[in-house]
């Protein structure tokens, strides 16, 4: 993750309010560990410069599913890690939670899991809620439609990211606080693994033989086109500072009257067009890769929060362009028949940044099987994953590089997994 | 193709205009049929409600390649083809076509071709076109944006369907004339086959262990988020007469407050919400499949054309919605290594109607092993192809549906072929 974090935990810290009418809101809560990092050791030691210990949960301390956890504080941009977990188990309706969780993480949207609740039915979702019949051939406009109960998942997951978006963005305004997040969320519900991703986290599924993204990032560079077409159509958007085009480098005014490569919202090609002035302003989206940056302020384009964010010293605002809306993508786990060793690896962009989706897999296959005894394997794996972005003595030859990122890793297990919801 | 189509020809039928300064344009040209169909007997004859001759081009007349064609006029919307066919071999800059090939369909936008000459070096693009070294480390920013010579064809076609599209919006004004198309072209260049589709025509490679799809089609409900997002940031373009919502079915009055299944322009999945009245408004997309309509107009969401086109007795506008930019695959045919019976075919929305990509693989693959050694079989399988459309004795088991619109199929082979270009 990248710029603009939420210092402070935004969510209350009182029961769970009923669904309607909802309760009055508690002033936000302060930043601290996940509670299932407690007792953990170096986790509630003092933080030196140069001791960077890399924490897990304490040996035996259960995550739901067994799932492995490991993070590291690297960036010296806050005090905190910047890349904040929780997991926890949640029975809707009822909210029976674990006794030492995350709760309050929990609590978000009620409205929107009640809602999942009810759709829930074997194939399709019913058109109405309420039951009452309206027309009597409903289920056929549903089928028809191929609206499937994951399909309301789907749904459920976006609008809670939205939501959880605009009460951030009240929060912060009420309490002058800044900041923003990506989020990446792994629910398990029926047999199915959804994972919703907005920003640049990732998660991927590991099996024997195969490995496989669960999730896409979105970032200046993956999003160019979405950014571009909006300041198309919102020109007062970059307030006349920045240029809308993309080139392959900043212009300068030598260039001026060249013919030079240049690509619009509409392209996905590149084409030659002769520069002119205003080409030569900053541009919308500029830099390469994990330099790439958004109205030079943010390496990401979709997240939680930064409502008041804007570009140094200007009144040009970046939430217009950032979207809290996910994409999510299914795994249908009661298919996939998993083996042992297969897991999700979820971690943040610090991780990605020096390990590939094979590399991470190579390291899992070769770590796992020797361990199936041990019930902390997964956390070992996720401290491992993390020493090899911290070049350490024991990474593979050629999987030494350094991160200088926070990192968090959650290792899901889908081995004899029953149902029940992990988020991250 | 759907509703709305251009009844002229838009094109000079002057020699081709010299690139820069544009030769003053002629005025539009009337509708005729393919040159390459002169000859073919049926073709030129007069129609007849109850006759409906699926036509080729004459035996012994070759087109660019060998490639097949043919074509029925179904639909009874117009005295003409609507889905209008053009091939052409063509050699960017000295402009040689063959000598009765629709010489005017290959003037259009000689920039952007100029542009493709001059960026096509053997792997990367260079920056500037004039040479002139602004900045010394410039391949390497190109080379860091990983932008290939075969970007700058994608963006070349991207802008040509772009600036065709102003160019007919201007001559619809200029001549008073109305209508639209949908668009799917095939260029061969430098080894590889590039596919641009703006609309719901659709081209597939076919190989004897695959058959791969070379185009998507865009139709109100495969743009369906993009239309409901254009609409949520410009309400003014629904004129308060329809709403931006999408649900299983149109809704009515006893639906008011009761709790349904919608989504909106951010969501992929469903989730349910209160009726309100707004929501009983005409849906901004409505209708299932080949039903499905845009503004209760259009079956398709790019194209070209129809600048003018208005919702039946209103003032609101079809344009805004619709795109001109194609979507541009590429297959890399000299990494392909095509064999014997390998081929392309491109055909537009009324053969896919009622036959999918495996059938007609399927029909592929029985016909044309057996006919190797007649230079006219992939005019022959077009026709075949368009048989099976109207549900014909011949057709196998199964592939007996009737297509009622206008059809026109290109069966393009790909073994031993050369460079050059060819059009639909």
């Amino acid at each position: 993750m990248s710029s603009g974090w939420l210092r402070r935990r935004l969510l209350p810290g009182g029961p769970l309010p009923a669904p309607r009418p909802p309760a009055p809101r508690a002033s936000p809560v302060p930043y601290r560990r996940p509670r299932f990092l407690r007792g953990s050791g170096a986790a509630d030691a003092p933080r030196r410069r140069d001791h960077r210990p890399v924490r897990s949960p304490a040996r035996g301390r259960q995550l739901p599913w067994d799932a492995g956890y490991a993070e590291i504080i690297n960036a010296d941009k806050s005090e905190f890690n910047e890349d904040q977990a929780a997991c926890g188990q949640l029975s809707i309706r009822r909210c029976a939670f674990g006794t030492e969780e995350d709760q309050e993480w929990l609590t978000l949207c009620p409205e929107e899991l009640e809602a999942v609740v009810e759709g829930l039915v074997p194939t399709h979702p019913p058109m109405n809620l309420s039951g009452r019949c309206v027309c009597p051939s409903d289920p056929q406009f549903v089928e028809e439609k191929g609206i499937r109960a994951e399909d309301v998942v789907i749904g459920a997951l976006e609008n809670a990211f939205r939501e959880c978006d605009e009460l951030i963005g009240k929060e912060l305004e009420a309490t002058g606080q800044v900041g923003g997040c990506t989020a990446l969320v792994a629910v398990s519900l029926q047999g199915k693994l959804y994972v919703a991703n907005a920003g640049d986290s990732r998660a991927i599924l590991i099996q024997r033989d195969e490995v496989r993204p669960l999730s896409a990032e979105f970032t200046p560079e993956t999003e160019r086109q979405r950014i571009q077409q909006l300041a198309f159509v919102y020109p007062e958007l970059l307030a006349g500072e920045f240029t809308r085009l993309e080139f392959p480098r900043r212009l300068k005014g030598d260039d001026l009257g060249q013919k030079v490569l240049f690509r619009d919202h509409h392209m996905s090609g590149w084409s030659y067009k002769h520069v002119e002035k205003s080409d030569l302003k900053y541009p919308l989206i500029h830099g390469q890769g994990r330099q790439a940056r958004l109205l030079g302020t943010l390496a990401v384009s979709r997240g939680l929060g930064d409502h008041q964010l804007r570009v140094l010293d200007t009144d040009i605002q970046l939430k217009p362009f950032l979207l809290s809306v996910p994409q999510v993508t299914v795994l249908d786990t009661g298919q996939l028949e998993p083996q042992e060793d297969d897991v999700v690896v979820m971690a943040t962009d610090g991780l990605w940044d020096v390990l590939s989706n094979e590399q991470v897999a190579r390291l899992a296959r070769s770590f796992l099987p020797g361990k199936r005894e041990d019930p902390h394997r997964f956390s070992e794996l996720a401290q491992m994953l993390i020493h090899c972005t911290q070049g350490a003595g024991d990474s593979p030859p050629g999987e030494g590089q350094v991160s200088y990122d926070d990192v968090s890793v959650f290792v899901i297990p889908l081995h004899n997994q029953g149902h029940g919801s992990s988020g991250h």
